[in-house]
């Protein structure tokens, strides 16, 4: 039987997405879909391509129309999701929330977000919703706390190292680089064709607020945890590379990293790890929930390095999301979450 | 009284600049154009562009052709440059040469280049072409070794920090960012529109020869340099942004970094940059002689972050040499080196 | 139970795509990938986004080893598919074929595609596989000639104006625009990035080998159809978009012509009319084997003009050839093909 | 000594172009740069790449405030333009007018720009600033209008065949596409990279603007021309070309054609008119004033085709403002115009 799921926030990218995903989804009927700015609208008016199906003919309600649902998954700004998960928790439901409102531990929302949490007792709470690096928790979640797309690939590529102590987890340097999707779907020059053609640029350095998720991903067991990130826009639609560098902390080489990344996924259907001579590639992974994960030693300044490639919308937003929905349900935890790219 | 001046190497994407260049520029006379494939077709067939000017209507000669010229310009590969540039240094011309062959010491040709050096002695003549950082030393020289690209943004970026003691230059990160013509005319699969858009991929790490390069500029009077250089291609046509990460070797804040910068370079026509708040954007440069750079500190790590972003093909290539050559024919430095970029 | 099916011709762009639906596919048993280049290859090296699955594995075998099979797909060169279609035919196999072998009277070979035709008869017995056009025909085929991307769009587009008589059919203009994958995977300069991006160019006017394909679907019952054709190069990968001008036979708006467009299409799961106000688009159909049409009327000049958007890989190669199989296998049509883009 | 010029709508693409060729140009004075918008900033506030020039510290001022000026360049919405060039011109100014507010009849403003011209006596005495078709008439204009991006291309490619009488001028098609900057600076989902990268789009089809401009530029001596014009976005920033059909009037090839442009733009400095083999192509007249134009005959459909290539921000708006100044100011008209595009 069909689970009951309702999807507020449907009008961006990460909306879209998850409109997507659901669709072809065998065990989810999709209850209500909500949003602020396009109540009352078509869902084929909100997203074009859904023209003409049924799904186009769907209208869009209020997110507060959103009655008792068994899984609420909420695309919605960083404070209003951290007003609305809770209520939604109150009524009942479970939440899967892909902002930012429940990642870190309520003390750095004014630093990192700019705003006092609303509902700090949540945020404790909430289940960090990286299935690769928990996934038992999340299935008993009552709020998951969807990853940032930065954050997935960063911690991905290095929980295994830092787990097994091969570099030193104080000196991180994480250079992030992301197609304009990332930026969201309003209109802004910034992300315009005629500004972003031919444009490499950093952006909000060094303050991103993924760098504590990192860091707090990172931390087990209260392990001293430190990184300097720099996120960069460059001329792409889709796609999120993170190039982790961090010093080794014992002589180690390109083999041996690549095997604690090998051992550390081996079973997972979604991150791929790539061996030397290979180099990992957002375009293979374009529109897949695939993490592409590759090691390398540069044996002349012990510096490790680990590079992620994954679509910032499918593993680094709406595709994770189903994944923790399908953990939730109980169902398998693959279901309806592509891996094939379209290529080219 | 205009200076003769010949271009050896014409076809590729870095002899198309310079035609473009020493096209405009109002001291110099093209006496020779030539290349290895293309002798014989008329410069217009090579680059259609040129197609309907006059110089369109040029015949490209072969490379020994080539008689006496005041300075040759040199457009080759690497181990073709090693052997021509002794054999046109021998016959009178002074050289400025665009490959890697005069960059290094001799010894560190068969690590990084792949052969084994056939001129070591003018190895230790050349001098390094990157005027800000010792224009005297570059008038008066008889082989100016043209910096890489991803070098003279590097270099720009971190020799004011390292001069200063402001960083651990034993810690350097660089990490790359490039635009497809890095890679050269020649058609490829890698390079193709199909396999590039959407497509943010690390390459020839950690083992790309502009490591040496960089380290070697920095290393004045001994210091002791280590980089870790990690190269991306990202889809677009121009355009290198380099990030470089160094732990910092006393507290320091943004705005001292950028002092150091703007100290370093004041006067600098080619130079520009930026305070906080501002990012630099390789499409504000494209097109142009000019550097941009800016600094910051996070200070939460205590690590500085300096990122240069040039277009590879104008000053980190084809405009430097006209810079350079400028410089040896003791004229303006500036003269027939674009400012300002076509933008959007 | 599985109908087995053998794909020979798997290393392009269009075996790629024919690899990834069939992989979906649930009634087909994909026994066979062959190439002449790539035998001997693993899968996965041939197409890296299938490295790590276990597609990826499959050994490409040499297209003279495949076997019998009920169901050949050929995407091949056209001169290599007129020898080899036959061939497999004659092994008792059903054949699709991608290339331009069949598609038009075997005279027409030496003017439109520079080689006398080896097997003329079997142009003769082959069917043109345009579904929406005669899907009973196709089902019942030996030999299906699967229609060209450009020609698939033109066709759609103008056969129910034609068919009504709403338009002269003596004196239409097809202008197309396509991204660079239509050129084929093969390195090459035109289709570089550097070549391409900002770059809008027409090619091989005026004679593309898909006017006459285009001629003769509309040529029903010796109608006499005059077709100019002017394709163009875009700075896209993927997508077709043809828009057809014609003087209008008799007095009509836009209305009409968006009706016979509806009412021709009816309950085809593939053809989505755009009512006046909207505007095909590509980027709405890539990946899909979707066709968007639009009709509008110019009544300053009694013209009217009708446009096609699809994806040149899929409903303009691939996918139409898995549509095609499923009609010769009698299965749903709809199978495995998708009709929901990843937007953006 | 310099004229004095002043500059009005300068915040856009047009306006940022016109300041880099001004910036370079040696007879010319920039007296005021004036925006409505951007009053009261510095002009690399409003354009960062002139951040860090002089020029960049210019105060933008209100447009009202712009005092006596020799001529003044207006880059501004239609309608503005319509009221604003007059009280310029009654205040001795001469005018260069962007927009498209006296192109055409006063009469023909209600159907095709949506509003009752204010000053329909201005629309007659408008010069039509085409300086290849009439550059005498320009020279002693008071007030030119210069021509829309579309109409340069499809007038310049059709004037010569339709003065000889080779083509049916009452049944022209044109075909165009054009790079997003053609839609504007401001922020809109439409010009996004996200939903422009990977589509084709029709636009505006078939009431766009410069349909009746086309035809009034081509209907010299009452001659009757039926334009239909459907213009399309496609994935550049820069960037027209148009295609260009109509049938033959009397038997001719394309050598006939080709000859009769060569014939008509002998001489011209900034059209390049290539023969049959070549194809024009938007990148190779990127950032300069030059148009390529190419002509072929359909001799099997009797269709003459012509297309043309140019840049939209430049020949196609700004260049071809500053080419009117040139003669307006009685100075070489080649002046400060770029030929040589930046390629790749």
């Amino acid at each position: 039987m069909a689970h009951g799921v309702s999807l507020i926030g449907v009008s961006g990218f990460a909306g879209g997405e998850l409109v997507r995903l659901l669709a072809a989804h065998p065990d989810v009927s999709l209850e209500a879909v909500a949003g602020a700015t396009s109540a009352g609208s078509r869902l084929g008016e909100v997203h074009p391509w859904l023209a003409g199906t049924s799904l186009g003919e769907r209208e869009v309600v209020a997110p507060d129309a959103v009655g008792t649902t068994e899984v609420a998954i909420l695309a919605l700004p960083h404070a209003e999701s951290a007003t609305l998960a809770p209520a939604l928790l109150e009524r009942g439901a479970r939440v899967i929330d892909l902002s930012g409102a429940f990642r870190l531990d309520a003390a750095a929302y004014p630093e990192w977000y700019g705003f006092e949490h609303p509902q700090p007792a949540w945020t404790a709470k909430a289940v960090y919703g990286l299935p690769e690096r928990g996934r038992d928790r999340i299935a008993g979640a009552e709020l998951v706390a969807n990853p940032g797309c930065f954050a997935t690939g960063a911690v991905l590529a290095l929980a295994p190292v830092v787990d097994a102590g091969a570099i030193d987890p104080r000196a991180v340097l994480v250079d992030g680089k992301t197609g304009v999707s990332g930026a969201g779907r309003a209109a802004s020059e910034t992300t315009s064709l005629a500004a972003s053609a031919e444009s490499v640029r950093p952006y909000r350095a060094p303050r991103h607020q993924h760098t504590p998720e990192i860091e707090r991903a990172l931390s087990v067991d209260g392990r001293e945890v430190g990184v300097t990130f720099v996120p960069h826009l460059v001329p792409a639609v889709r796609g999120v590379l993170v190039t982790c560098y961090a010093p080794l902390a014992a002589a180690a080489g390109t083999q041996d990293l690549t095997s604690l990344l090998s051992d550390a996924y081996a079973g997972e259907r979604f991150v791929r790890v790539l061996g030397p001579g290979d180099m990992v590639d957002t375009k293979r992974v374009r529109g897949t929930n695939v993490v592409e994960l590759q090691a390398f030693v540069d044996e002349r300044t012990s510096t490790a390095v680990v590079v992620a490639a994954l679509d910032n919308l499918v593993k680094g937003a709406a595709g994770q999301a189903v994944q923790n929905l399908n953990l939730v349900l109980g169902i398998d935890e693959t279901t309806s979450l592509p891996t094939m790219a379209v290529v080219p």
